[in-house]
């Protein structure tokens, strides 16, 4: 039985090689991402048995994306539609002054139309967390309903529910996440966010800690993760902040990086770390998966460790 | 002013290198591919001045597809739309007894949602010849009356019309294609159809040179071409039949061969070559499209002539 | 639980792209591969549960062996060993009159060191058919011990056993070969075997058919399936001989085409079929590897039905 | 008609990837580009219509490069010669402290025998700038008449004429620069120059706001821009000194840096903008550029408008 | 001390990958060749110390090639010159009806200038064997001096020499070929010629037995090879005229088969086998240089003789 | 005769392009290298002709190995064995926090059974320097006796011997490198040590300039050199102390620095430098090879010296 299940969509990540412009681009790199597989992955690293949920359409683009996430460690457990895209994302990787582009072409995809009676409620029900995004309600109506629904029974279970905020403004406005989300928030025991998305989504003010604070008082959260980017994070947990310090990375690929944070935060804290050890960890497995190309952190528990306790080597042989 | 006008979508093309398949792709080569528009740069091989009319999104995809086509050196008049997706199509190439598969990925793309307004009339009216392919009126119901709508003007502008038939059985159902179809021919003068789709879609019946005769006198083409793939061609003009061998290639990609045939084809005839002698030029074009990867027919006039001649060397130098 | 177990090495394969020899090869493309997962991969490919066994070092090279079976959709039960290496072999590519040539670099690999004992005894008596290779006993002492241990184990459990002869000549002599695999004989139900092995190794003589014959009769195999590259296959089953003819290929890679073959029997002998109707989807996926780059044969079930049934386009869309 | 008209080679550009050495190097990358080509591309984004016109060998590299020219968006005068190769460089891109290097086998290129009276000069008169730099007369004497009865042309015209001094020391020498540059600066109405050159070719002394002062007043440009690399650039217009920084940027690819610039420049000149806002949005696409491979500066308005206004995100999603 | 000492030219080889077409190339692989070069790496493979003699720019180009040969086992003898570019070819592999083309891009390389006074001719009065062939007098006039000096010299010091004809077309007309190389032939023992060269060049007449029987007597050669493509060679020797077929081949890269063939003959005639002997192994030399990409034939002794014995396996393992 | 003799073993380089991981990796670029080598071909970018010692499987892999050293330009004297393998490792490039790892697979190579016996003294003898290191005799006892014996021939015929001592915590432990080490120093004259090691396997302590002095004195040593990483160098000579302080750098391949250093800072020696100049050569060397892809540090004299004069530019055109 996996100790960790996640719902959501991933999709081809199609990306042109180096600081190409997709414009001009001959060839493009493919991975397979989203944010709950990737976190998922995150988790199964550090020895979570994680299962990742999903509806992906029976074409070789379902399978490339199924089979690569089966190649990271994770059980799938899928509904095969004919009715349905595979979601893709293009990705253009930046440099300052240029950001990093994301172009969504995932309209339509299968998992639009799935509805929580398509999935096996006993594999959420007997895991210890269950983990969905922002994301995932904001793909279609059908996916509310869903992300609604399997949240609940989630909660019917026993299990803990987890869910990451990751407001998209190329998905939906403010004012669509802020009510959909909410609704939601009744449901949800772990909530990450980042800080921005607390500020200009949901209306919150002051500093991190202060926003920490506020969401967890307010919705009544047993933990609440704000995220800050390179700035770290904050945990806050029976009423206690904790703060994070983020590690100084050569950047590779930034795609993934909360995932990676996530998945090994809900690891650790199933393993029986308090939250400052977890968000430790968490923070050099983020530092880590920036190190890595695609969206999966491909970490070690060692490599983490190392980090942890900075006992790395620049070359080790 | 341009000779030749083409109406129709070009693709974004996503194919995995040599044989691999997409299932497990980890990347694709990038192409941009589409009937007309593969039509109008073989057409501009020969000297032939083409433009290519679309509707394309304003993104970064949208520029790819235009600017390559630019490259190949045809002009495009393209109406710029923040509305519909990139079409694209991946491409597996395969192999006896392995089939080459083409997915289609192009639901509610741009150009769905074009209408003969968005157009230049005048381009099409001051050109000699305009084309489009059956595939154009397969993608929407906007495309059916933009097809027709563009032919119409054509035919008002005393330009000749051509149409490549062009049935993809991944689009739309035989019944609806000849249906279509046949509502447009009285607007053609000058038609190719491969045998099997006017078997097949048509329901006419006999050898290519009774399918192009039947088909000629019925619906009153000028010229109707019958394509028969590596058996070759059959020409039906003025009530005579030409027959046109097909050359043997090593054929390193087979998509657009249809279409350098067509396209040389117009050009020679526009250039004023008799039928027989146009076929002649089109099959060399098509068996060296065969040669090159990639849809478009990237040839010059002196290979063409070489392997017309048989004046080619193995190894030139 | 898996309907089909097997057991062996899978090495890391290096190739050089294309052509290229290895002796001046700037890139290497790396798969995973050994007769024993590509059977499993094979058999998958038609909805048959399969898992791998084997033994594997705890490295990022174990793990990318791993990752890639497991992205192909089989279960993998591995015994992650802190000793021995990460079996290995460099494929160069040849083409008339340069051979293919392997050279494998798998001394004193990881699974050299296995023992029957290290490995879940109910998962092969709990499954249909237990599969292995005259390669892994070949591969050390501990090796051979193993081989007839878990034969002995499938056999006791009423689990049909399946072995491939395989002899390689890089590995042991044909005296060794002989006297080891004589000896793993009366366990095996299902012998696959090279007309050129049974006459080179075995010292049978005869044409095909008779070779299938004198194999089933003297050893008391319950099927015989002799194979002879692109001259087909004979089948031995019940006393009955069965002649099946290879399919014409355009052949992008060989690997791995015999294990394709026997993983397709197999499923598809699970599946219901008799004999001749699974050698028949056994040739036709040995046909189809052949077109598909790397070690695994990544086929459809219903790309087989087409070619088995001669309904496949040259190119589909 | 175009607004701007630039005059110059166009080169093959041959570069291994990454920070490979061309010294063994196994494959090279290719691009094309040449300083009034990159001018008219980066003024092209800004909606300028531009066209490169040039003398460009009738081959395949040719073609290889007038192609990508298009696929960028620029219309393209080629005069089609039948003598002359095509001019090619060798890049390696370095890394501090190994600097990039440029190898040029560009001698006895197709535009070395160029002569005024071969392009189209109404081009030229009915734009309303002409642009080249000091490379081209740098090529061969020919390109010295050239480029002088080019800008006489341009200014009988009444089209305004601008000019990169573009000092390369593996062109000419110092001395032989100057003396044929400084005789075409009574045609110039903007030069752009180093502050490098200024000095070291020009013998100017001082500041770059004494410099940009010195050369406007003595040879009466009504504009002069002194570039100082990663230290900015100084505008001098209607008596007035102008200060420009430079973006702080992550350089994938410093070549075309300066040509971005300019053609930003003229673009927004001629869009109307005064001198110092002209120099904010050449700086930013200047910057943009060097995160982009190859030559040109793919950029959109946007991108530009992003970076000026600080409103761009890490990642856009 | 070197047996066989060659003189010639080795170019930097640029290809598009796979059929692509230069035209629209993003990326050319580099090899190095010449058909001086190309036969000492033939002759070295069997064992022959060649070492290759010639003048080369000292840039990184120049040393990217002499690398390359030095990779490949021969010793290089090499004039370093301040002057001079690297000779060029950019080559289009073509496949039927499409030709192989080759375009040169020589002209002014270094070796243009050389004079046999620069060379050590101790080295060539010391080898049993001198070879160049009939592009380099092809290249300047300096060169044709050189040529004939470095034959006289080899003669002088006792030392056989060896000629292939290999005219170009793109390099000199038929009768500048015909007048140089027949007034070089007295000082020549050895002449290789395609049977295409001795009738368009040379004006010679009959079936390729007869050309190789008229070229032996009428200019006192001691052996003449005229070769005939896929259709073998004839060898002429002692008055006695032998034929030998052609390998059947799978074709990856044509260019350089001539070059192979002669220097496996030279290499087993110094070894000391009779001239049917040697030319047997010479065509099974170039048969297995058309598998592999690039000018250079990197066989084995071991290959070679398994093609001429037949014993070859389709996968060795 | 070289002047510079080297002896150790080269290994194939396998790592993934850019800053992927091994675990799923689908391809790995290939370099050939190894300390010895390194040094060598560092030497001879300065005109000290080097050769290379060592044994070395008679395969693809061998000669691969071997073709790439001599491209470099290093003379290369191998007893070619058909016992052992090719030593290998596989490297994956890191990023911070993430170190770059190197994967040893090299047990059992060919070099281990080596013994001096097999080796031309006369070379070792009649060179003005003999060098190894100290990852040499870590590899087998036969290698350890080899060492011994070799530098013992050096010190015979007057050669300076010079060694690094390179301590490799995967090959061996402090305890066996401290006791084998030490037993070699008093055939030794040149030692280079990083600090990090002479503390941590030698057990020495105080600053840098301490343990130069300590270790110079203790063991009779000519000179000593200290190496420190980023923080530059120390050399120990006539018991006077020299600071060299490292360059910065962009840095591409971190492997081979300290081999750049050494093969630089002997070669430099060898042409009659002062210790601290030879030191100031050997930083600027170790800088440039940062920039370089691969094991070799393939620099040019001019690009050295550029370095140490600062008179390099950012873009050399
Ligand atoms: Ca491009
Ligand atoms: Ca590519
Ligand atoms: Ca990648
Ligand atoms: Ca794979
Ligand atoms: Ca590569
Ligand atoms: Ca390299
Ligand atoms: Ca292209
Ligand atoms: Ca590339
Ligand atoms: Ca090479
Ligand atoms: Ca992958
Ligand atoms: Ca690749
Ligand atoms: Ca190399
Ligand atoms: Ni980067
Ligand atoms: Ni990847
Ligand atoms: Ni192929
Ligand atoms: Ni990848
Ligand atoms: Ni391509
Ligand atoms: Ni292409
Ligand atoms: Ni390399
Ligand atoms: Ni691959
Ligand atoms: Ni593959
Ligand atoms: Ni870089
Ligand atoms: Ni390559
Ligand atoms: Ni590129
Ligand atoms: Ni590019
Ligand atoms: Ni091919
Ligand atoms: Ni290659
Ligand atoms: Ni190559
Ligand atoms: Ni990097
Ligand atoms: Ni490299």
């Amino acid at each position: 039985m996996s100790e960790l299940v996640t719902f959501g969509e991933s999709m081809l990540r199609l990306s042109p090689p180096g600081h190409e412009r997709l414009e001009n681009a001959t060839e493009l790199e493919v991975h397979a991402g989203g944010a709950e597989s990737n976190v998922a992955i995150a988790a199964q690293r550090f020895g979570t048995e994680s299962t990742w949920l999903s509806k992906v359409p029976e074409t070789p683009l379902g399978r490339r994306v199924v089979g690569e996430l089966r190649q990271h460690g994770i059980e799938t457990d899928v509904v095969w539609s004919h009715r349905g895209r595979q979601g893709t994302y293009y990705l253009e990787q930046g440099g300052s002054p240029r950001g990093t582009n994301v172009i969504y072409d995932r309209a339509d995809s299968a998992i639009t139309t799935a509805s929580a009676s398509e999935f096996n409620l006993d594999l959420i029900q007997n895991a210890q967390v269950f983990f969905t995004s922002g994301i995932t309600p904001a793909l279609s109506e059908s996916l509310r309903d869903a992300t609604a629904n399997l949240l609940k029974a989630a909660r019917q279970g026993g299990t803990t529910t987890a869910v990451d905020f990751n407001y998209r403004r190329k998905l939906w406005s403010p004012e669509e996440a802020e009510s959909t989300m909410t609704r939601l928030f009744p449901g949800i025991d772990i909530l990450v966010i980042a800080a921005r998305d607390a500020r200009a989504v949901l209306g919150f003010e002051g500093d991190p800690r202060q926003l920490a604070h506020k969401l967890g008082s307010q919705y009544n959260f047993t933990t609440v993760v704000v995220t800050r980017g390179d700035e770290g994070a904050i945990g806050w947990h029976d009423s206690v902040v904790h703060d994070q310090a983020a590690y100084e990375t050569d950047t590779a690929d930034a795609i993934g990086t909360g995932d990676a944070f996530t998945g090994a935060f809900i690891a650790r804290r199933l393993d029986g770390d308090d939250v400052p050890t977890a968000l430790e960890y968490a923070a050099a497995t983020a530092a880590l998966k920036r190190t890595i190309p695609g969206d999966a952190a491909l970490v070690t528990e060692e490599e983490v460790e190392e980090v942890v306790s900075e006992r790395g080597e620049d070359i080790s042989r």
